[in-house]
């Protein structure tokens, strides 16, 4: 099954690369541009049937190896969950 | 207005950040894990309340800044969106 798991900054947190873009937009003439937040989306592919147990598994995996839960937040989306 | 872009690599374009994610995760015990893809999740906050500008202008963002369109897809959401 299709697992996507979507990490970012916690609130508060600096995301320099966020500024970095959001000021690079205005530069180049996006200047209806506020804000801007930079994340990961993780696809994963994963030999699991069972939803309630994949959510369970993948969110061990983020909680061990994707996500630093210190400064990131992470939801998971299963697209196939009916 | 919110807008999410999801960038990720086009089929057939080696992605060794995944691959390491995977690896790992089979190391760790997670065996069911496949395959991983890694992309990215831009979160922009846009002061534009047209949705059809909006998506309009945040496609010309992705074609200039946001996304190496060579070799990589993006996907925009408005959250907003009826």
């Amino acid at each position: 099954m299709q697992v996507i798991v979507n990490i970012s900054l916690k609130e508060g947190v600096l995301d320099p690369q966020g500024r970095a873009i959001s000021h690079s937009l205005n530069d180049l003439g996006f200047n209806e541009v506020i804000n801007v937040k930079v994340g990961k989306q993780i696809l994963l592919e994963i030999d699991e049937n069972d939803p309630a147990r994949l959510r369970q598994r993948v969110a061990r995996m983020c909680e061990t190896l994707l996500s630093n839960t210190v400064i990131e937040d992470y939801w998971i989306e299963i697209p196939d969950e009916q």
